[in-house]
Formats: C-alpha cells, sequence, structure tokens
C-alpha cells in the first residue's frame, strides 16, 4: 500500500484558506467544536508565524527522506507539506535545500513529526516549521513512502487537500469539505469575543458576563 | 473537599514581593535554602518577564477552567494565579480574554502546570506565563474545582498568599511568613556576588576565591 | 578511575577549529559521514548562536558542580566545556558567576547534559549553552569528579582535545585527529550545496536535480 | 460532531478475526505491508494475552468516563472496546465494574490512550487491557463524546467495526475490509516461517538462507 | 531548613491503616474525594503487593541516600518510608541490605519518587517497592537531607504519620487525621459496589444502574 | 566509517565472565567504582533472567536490522548482541527469527537501545532481551552499518569484547581488559556484604554497623 503518489487532488478555495490563516490555530480548533489538533509536541522553529495551507503529505519510512522531493513536484501555490513517519522518528528530514526548493514552488511552510534542521537558515528564509525535534540527524533515500494519502500526523488524521492552520498555539487540521463553515464559525466567533474582550478589560467579571454564578451555587461552590 | 473558594488571604508586603522580584528565581531559591522551586517542565511563553507576586491558587479538573472565572475575582493587585491541574493534563485553560481579564484585577501573570494558548496576544499584551505547554486544546465548564486552597503545583506546595517569583529560570515559591527573611537573605547574596563577579571576571580562579584547593586535594583529586 | 584532572590534552589547530564553526553543526554531521551528534535534547538557551571549540570535558557527580572550578584552570582561548553527570542529572551546575570566570578564561561555551541557570544573565553576556534544561536547582561540592578523561555526553563519546561545533541545529563532535579532513569534507559539501541552492531556487526540481526518476520507478513507485 | 451513538456496525466474521488473533500483532502488521499499529506506548496490564476482535470505538473527554456506559450497550460478542481521549490524558478511565459490565456483553478486551485502574481484579478476572498508563484517578461523568465514530487511538486510525489485534507485542489495527486478505497473508508469512526457524536453528545463517551476501558486498560491506 | 530529623510523629491506628490497606488504591482514592494520589510513574517492581502503613518520610539530596539510614533508626512496626529527592533523580537510593535493615525494624515497604536496586532479591524477599526506575545507580553519603519532614513525593503532599496505601494501581496518600473516615467511606463504598458487580455481570447495563439515559438525552445524544 | 565487520575480537575468559555474571548488575556497577551502567530506559521483556557475556556490538541505523544477519555470522559462544541505533528508535528490530539463529550460534542474550518484538515467543524460548521498547513495527534491509566497532549504547561506551552483565536491575558493561579485577572486587564486596546483611536482619542499625553517627552530628543534623 506504499509506494503511491497521488497527482491530482482536491484542495478549498484560497480565499477559505487565506480567511482560515487570519483566525489562527485556537479559534479554527473551538469554531470547529474542539477538534482537529495535531500534539502540543509540535513547535514552531520560531515565533511569530501564521500560515494556512492546503496539506500535501507525506507518508515516509523513519530516517528516510526520498519522498520529500517526490512531494515537491505536487506542490501547488499556498500548499503546506505534512510528513508523518511511519514510526516514531525525529530524524532531520528537511533543511534548507528542500526548502529553497519547496518555497520555489509555492509552499508555505512544513509540519513534520520528526525533526528538522539547518533552523537558521530557515527562520532566515521565513519558511516555517512545526516539527517534534530539531535535530541534524541526516536521513537516507533507499525505501519508498507515499504521498497525498491519508497519514496520522502527530495524533490527527490529515487527508490531503485538507486545510492546515498553523501559528504558535500549535497545528489544526480541517476537513477540506468543511473548511467553508468552519471559516464562518470562526470569524463569527471571533466578533463575539471583540464584544466580550471590550468588556472584560473594562473589569466586569466572567462571572458575570457568562452568567455563571447560579450554576456555579447550584453544584455546591461555597465561599468562605 | 473540592467546590470552595477562600476569600480573604493574606498577603506578603507588596514591597517584600517586589524585592523578590529584583532578585529573581535563582537567587531566591538559593537564599531559602536550596527550596521552593517548582518543576523545570514549566517553561515561560517569551523570554525576558521576571515577575513576583501573591499566589491566587486554582485547584483545578483536568481539562476545565471553570474555577479560572471564579479565580479572577478573588484578585488584588500584584497576584499571580497558580493552577494545579487535578491530574496530568496538558489542554489550553486560559487565553487572551482570560488574561484581559485577569489584568484588568492586577494579576502579574500565570504559572499552570498545564496548557495556555493565544500566546501570539498574550506576547502582545505583556502578559507573562510558565507552563508545562502550549495547547490549543479548548476546555469546559462541568466540574467544580477549589479556589485559595494549597496545591501541589509542578511538585512544590503552594499556599494562597504564598510569594511567587518567576523568570527566565523558572518559578520558585516562597512561604509567606518567610517572605522578609528571604529576600534579606537574597539581597545579601547578591551583594557577596558582586565582588565575587568583578574577581572572576579578572581571572582569578574560584579554586583560589573560594579555597578549594586543600580540601580538593585532601579528597584525593590528582593532577596527571 | 574517578578524582582526576588531565593537564596537558592536545587541541586541533584554531583555524581549522574556526573553520568548522562557519560549517555549522548539519554540514559537519554529513561531510563526517552522518556521525558526531550529541542527542537533540541539548538545546540552545538562545537563538543563533554558532561556535566551535576544543572539548575541555568534566565527569561530574549528579547534583554536583565542584569539579566546573577545577575544569575552569585548565581552560585555554577556544575552548568549550563539555559537561556529563555521571547519572541523569537536570540540576542548574552552571550560572553567570561560572560563566564569568570561564569567559576570563577564554572559553567560547558551554555543552552540558544537565540544567543550568541565570539564563538572562548569561544572554546578555553573549555566553552560549547548550543544556537538557534550564532549572535553577543549585548544586553541592561534595564529591569528586574527573576533568579532560573522555565522557559520554548526550550518547556521544567527547574525549578531551575533540571539536565541538555547536549552533541552533544542535551539537556535534569531531575527533582531534580527524577535524582537517571534517573541515575539507565540510567545504567540499558547502560549495556543491552553493549550485544546487541556486538552481532549486530557481525552480528544478530535486527528482532531475539528482536523477532520481528512474530510480524511483525501478523500485515501484506508482503516480494515480 | 460530538454527542453520537453509530448502533450498526460492520463487523468482520468471526472466523477471520479469530484467526488473525492466532497470527498475533508482529504477524498481522508485517502482512498488511507494516502497517496498522498502534504507539508502543501503549503496553498490556499483564502478559500472555492475545485477542482479537471488532473494535467498538470511543471518542472521549479526557477524564470522562461517560461514554463507556454507553458503548457497552453496543458491544457485541466478540468486541473489543478502543477509547481514545479527546486530548492526552492518563486518568483511570475503565476498571473492575466496567469490565464485569463489558465482560457480561461479551467483550473480549480494552484498547485505551489512557489509564486503567484495578488492574489487580482486571487480572483475576481475565480481562485483558492494552493501556498508556495504569492509574488510579478517577472520571466524572460530565460531557458527551462518541460511540462508533472513527478515532485516532495512540497514533492509529480505527474505525468502528476494524479488526483490532493485541497481544504482548502491541496493538494492531486491520481496515474490516481488508481483514481476509490480510488473514491469507498472514498465515502464508507463518507457514514460510516455520521452515525458516528449522533452518536457523540447525545453524544455517540468515546471510545464506537469504542469500544476502552478494547484495551486501555489492553495497560495500567490508570483513577486516 | 534541611538536617533535621523529627522523633515522634503521630500515627493513624493500626487497624484503621490495615483497613484502608484491605480497600486499595482506587477505593480510598474515591472515597476521600478522588485526591492523594501519588503520580502515575511510580510503578510496583513486582505484582501483587497490596500495603498500607504509616509514612516516615525522608527528604534527600539527588543521589545521596545518606538519610535512609537515619530514617531507619525512626521506624516502627507497621511504617511505610516515603522518599523524596530534593531534584529529580532516578539513582539507586535502596538496595537489599537496606531492605533487610528496614525490614527488621517493622517496614512495610518503600515509595521513593527515584530508583531502587537488587529488585530480584527485593522481590525474593518480599519487600514491595513503588518507585520511578529500577536503576543500578550507586549514591553517596555526603550531604544532610531531613526525616519526618512534610515532602512533596510525586506530586503529593505527605507529612510524617500520614497514611499510605498501595498496590497495583499506584500509591495513595491519607492525611493522618481524616484516615477513620476515609476507612469509614472506603467500605460503604466497597459494600455498595458489591450489589453493582452482581448486577451489572448479569448483564443489566449502567445505563439503567444508574438511571443515565434521561440526563444524556437532555445533553443532547443522539442514536443514528 | 560504517560498512565494516571486524572479525577478530578479543573476549575475555569465559570463567571470568560467567563469574561477573553471578554477581550481578549492582555489585559489578560498584565493584568498578560506580561506573558502566547502560541507561535505565534498558528493561528486560521478561523478570528473572541474570546473564553475563561478551560484547557483538551493531551500529545500526535506525530502523534498518540489515546487520543483525551479519552479526550472528561473528557470534562464539557466550555473546550478547549490543545494538546501538545511529539516532534514535524504538522499532522493533529482533524477533523470534533473528533469536532462533542467534541462539544457535551461542548468543545469551540481547541489549538494545531500540526495539524489540516477539516477546512471548522470546520468553518461551528463554532468549533474554533487555531493549527500550516492544514494538512490532518492522524495519527494512537497506542501508550498511557496522559490526564490532565501539558504540555508545543507552548513553554508554562498549567495545566489542567488552564484558556486558544484565539482570533485573539493568545493563552494566565492563572494559574487557579491567573483567579480572572487577571480578575480583565484586567478589570481595559480596563477602563484605554477608556478614552486614546478618547484621542487619538482627536488628543492628546501619548508623552503628557503619559508624556514621558522629559525621552526621559533625555535619549538623539535628534530632528534633
Amino acid at each position: 500500500m506504499t509506494g503511491i503518489v497521488v497527482r491530482n487532488i482536491a484542495r478549498a478555495p484560497l480565499a477559505v484558506i487565506d480567511g482560515l490563516g487570519r483566525c489562527g490555530v485556537s479559534t479554527v480548533h473551538e469554531a470547529q467544536g474542539r477538534t482537529g489538533l495535531l500534539g502540543a509536541h509540535l513547535r514552531p522553529i520560531y515565533g511569530g508565524a501564521r500560515i494556512a495551507g492546503s496539506a500535501v503529505t507525506i507518508s515516509a519510512p523513519p530516517g528516510d527522506n526520498w519522498m520529500v522531493h517526490v512531494a515537491i513536484e505536487q506542490l501547488q501555490e499556498g500548499d503546506i507539506i505534512v510528513l508523518a513517519p511511519q514510526s516514531p522518528c525525529t530524524d532531520g528530514y528537511f533543511g534548507d535545500l528542500l526548502a529553497t526548493s519547496a518555497q520555489a514552488h509555492g509552499c508555505r511552510g512544513l509540519v513534520i513529526d520528526a525533526g528538522v534542521r539547518d533552523v537558521r537558515d530557515l527562520t532566515a528564509m521565513g519558511f516555517p516549521v512545526w516539527s517534534k525535534a530539531v535535530h541534524a540527524q541526516g536521513t537516507v533515500k533507499a525505501t519508498l513512502g507515499s504521498v497525498n494519502v491519508p497519514v496520522v500526523c502527530a495524533g490527527a488524521l490529515v487527508r490531503p487537500g485538507d486545510v492546515i492552520v498553523a501559528d504558535d498555539d500549535g497545528v489544526c487540521v480541517v476537513p477540506r469539505e468543511d473548511a467553508s463553515e468552519a471559516l464562518e464559525k470562526a470569524r463569527a466567533r471571533e466578533a463575539a469575543e471583540e464584544d466580550k474582550r471590550r468588556r472584560l478589560a473594562a473589569g466586569e467579571l466572567g462571572l458575570d458576563l457568562y452568567g455563571m454564578r447560579d450554576r456555579l451555587a447550584a453544584m455546591g461552590l461555597r465561599y468562605v
């Protein structure tokens, strides 16, 4: 079942993708019912990046980055590479040469449940990566994997073409077919939060703003 | 034993608290006999913050941030929220809305043996957090916990009103009743270090400055 | 076998050391056949540092930093301290006073498979450290260790005088006697990468640049 | 998307399931192309158990075991409960009372990416569990999850009705529709191994048995 | 604050202690409101032991087991040693000689948030240990700690004389003054479970036994 | 530097090796000055085994077990295979077929800083393994490693022909040339312990047996 490259994958509209990117991970995660987060062990190599894109997925053998070259040919403007190793691995699958190549083909960043290297160069290039490790360990090119098949990456199912949102809070996946609805809900959430933020900043308590006092009392909360 | 909010807690004088904050975690930890550190897995969400404050404690069910709202009402100027989950958890209990509310009530920061989110906003607000994880995972409001009861947070006992010092080196708790003495010792330590720093910078060896050569020889150290 | 300080150790020429430092960890690791990396759990306390130097090694009892003082006397211009605890430990063996002293004796940085503290001061001083933890936990001076004996640090064998290269990608050790050859290979690798980078940036695919298509097809890669 | 119970799920034939169980995890994993393993952090609470069954899946809130009661009603003879928490959790979702109930409804065991308790009783009952932790921590019944929806459990996608195989080597999932083919391949593999085992036991070398010497030499292996 | 041995500590009555031991960790934890568990990383060195006793506590420097000798003199029949290192440590503080001595003074077992060794001998002696690690690493006798002071062990506060219950599910602490009440509640819980176990074994569903259906429906659970 | 097989390695005399095996890990570790332990994360797949043998070492690419076949040809009666992956890995390099082959060539067991599988069969065969993980994950045969070169395994340097001792307490390496002296010291230690064990069992305190009271008092220990 390995050794497959799927060439034509459906993607969400770029306008939807970019809208989700502006909302950010936490808002999108909430908007789709608290689902879709990849594991919190994926951390950005530098702070401040916030991206969204269509997933081009890689199922890679441990310590073997051959399929990254194969995946780069499948990239379109606005894509994000999502690499899941076939068994746990922290090797440095990806560095500045691959980033140069991926960036030339429209790639917005990398999400990898393994290691990355050349992070100084990647930072200078503005190529953001969310990874499990920074590790200079080199990899080989000896065994096939697959490109654009569904993968489980950092505990979440990611299918090719799903929307990936990534920022300082981590990484979230939105099923492609739910992207528009998720965007709508995320924007509604943002709008609702604006008023709350203003009132909380003015000193109003969440206990009052959200009307929590009665339910807390009913459940037995005691002030002593 | 849960479902309790203690309203009136004693706090150390702000002058003492602020003095401890200026000394920093490592000095205060040493000054009180190498005690009081919270676990090193608590890391700041951004570098350079150094704060001290009185602990308003939360014992929270895993994945349930209801009590944070309750705790915010108990805040006074100069407080720090200390949240200990009742079982290990990395969920994101706290984000920018809660930070806005806490800050409006005088809160200087958050120490949490769990996750935090909206870290980009928190950084922009200058609201420092020391946490076990950055994780967008949302929480529920379904089960009671307690506020201002003694908690074990990241391996250290923290009682409400104890002084919390936090900086890039981690987090330290000073029992409220020992705060003045700890400050005195910390300042003495700082004064003593000043002279040492100058002499070491000039090239004097610690072996000579601290008179270690004889004891090392007596214990059998051999130069070959 | 403990309680020994070796005074005269051979070092690689500074020109070679500095050359390796300019190449960086990932390139040097590849140049010597993908060997020499220390564990990826060693992380820099601040970003952007890139150093190389001769290892002055410390085998230290857990939670006991006495030997650091002993080691500092053995430092020469261009050295890096490499500390391996004799059993797993995250205590803060090293802070700003020791860094002041080490720096005064020509030390370029510290690699430690344990904890470090005063990281704000170390950052301000420009004294780089790669460590397993940032931890304010103080240590004692009660038990002997050794200085300038071979140690296993973060999973790699480091002998006194070996060349240490450290940057944002981690830490790599180059056996002293192989340093010149490693530098030569690293530079050749850098030169070869320059052309590749240019071509990849122009959109050429790695599949073509490296001539991978035939071998992938031969191994059965299928495009669907 | 949560709060759903799917009542009618398709299952593989019991004869196929039982055949897979007799082959065991490692053989089945190999037979389906080295896929399907759940994370190695899932360990059996006692040694020697080897089971296979149809997955009845639970997506559970962290620290909330309400859905286990709901799932038990959906059990049929030969099922295995597969519980994935919605965020990382080690709480003890399951103990001897739930095991008694599950066993009464035909359940063969539990696979849980969280904690379990009453392991002494479960061992005495012969109710096998593969879990991330043994932890007495109690849970609440406050929030809905779902039953018989696809879940990612310990890094693997498990759909309701998929075949679960579990033994001392860990846990493997076989997509329901591939179960017969996997069984066929697993049996072929077992048959082939029988002859190899006999020859290897007699002292024949794998180098000869598998004809590896030429390829090793061609790749440059040198004997010195 | 270190270097103290408290000689006279209050203990709970042995009848209460033994009663709690018979109830076991999970039941006692529930009986006292889901509190008191030590971290799940403490695991027994052999299966099947279930003990209870009065805590004789040790606050020990990392890698230094001197205080164990001091603590043994303070033991009485029915005590359990609880050792908390002053910073994280996995060294083997305790082996068969110390167990022989402790057993001779009435000790029922050891709970240690660090390492233990000679586990084959300890198993043969029937001296149960719950530890963070099995590690042969030897320790020194160079620095003072304290005996019978409050400690935080594996995340829980343990005061000298508190009741420790330990079995295959882990370790639980019961505050000495609450021991009788906890026993009463634990026994009530056991009695209540007996009837439930019988009914569940007969096939009755928890959904009916606990009357959950209405509340689940009210919260929106949907069967599809 | 990889792709090498060293054919003729020196070994310690079997009588010495077997003597060390009878002493066990903790005693041997102490006898050679508290050195030589491999990391405590290496755990036996079944309890009760205690072996010693000469190390036949393997430096293996991650997820590639080809070199195990090569190593088996180099085995002699009384050897132990020591496998160190070239980067962190938990894949199952070794199972019952390889064990059958290794056992047929005199191998006493396996020490592996990675995964193992077929543990039920290995247990039935009485082939002991100390590993970092039990993991069914299959490996490939695509890249060369080396056999009988020095390796760092689980944090310790192991050279081919060094003596490995392994039991329930973990794994210890004794440099081949020090084996006789280590055995002598280990036996002396065992003899000395016999008398101590008898006296401690009779109730004598370690404080008296080792004459610790004066030094404790001198260091300031206070009884309150």
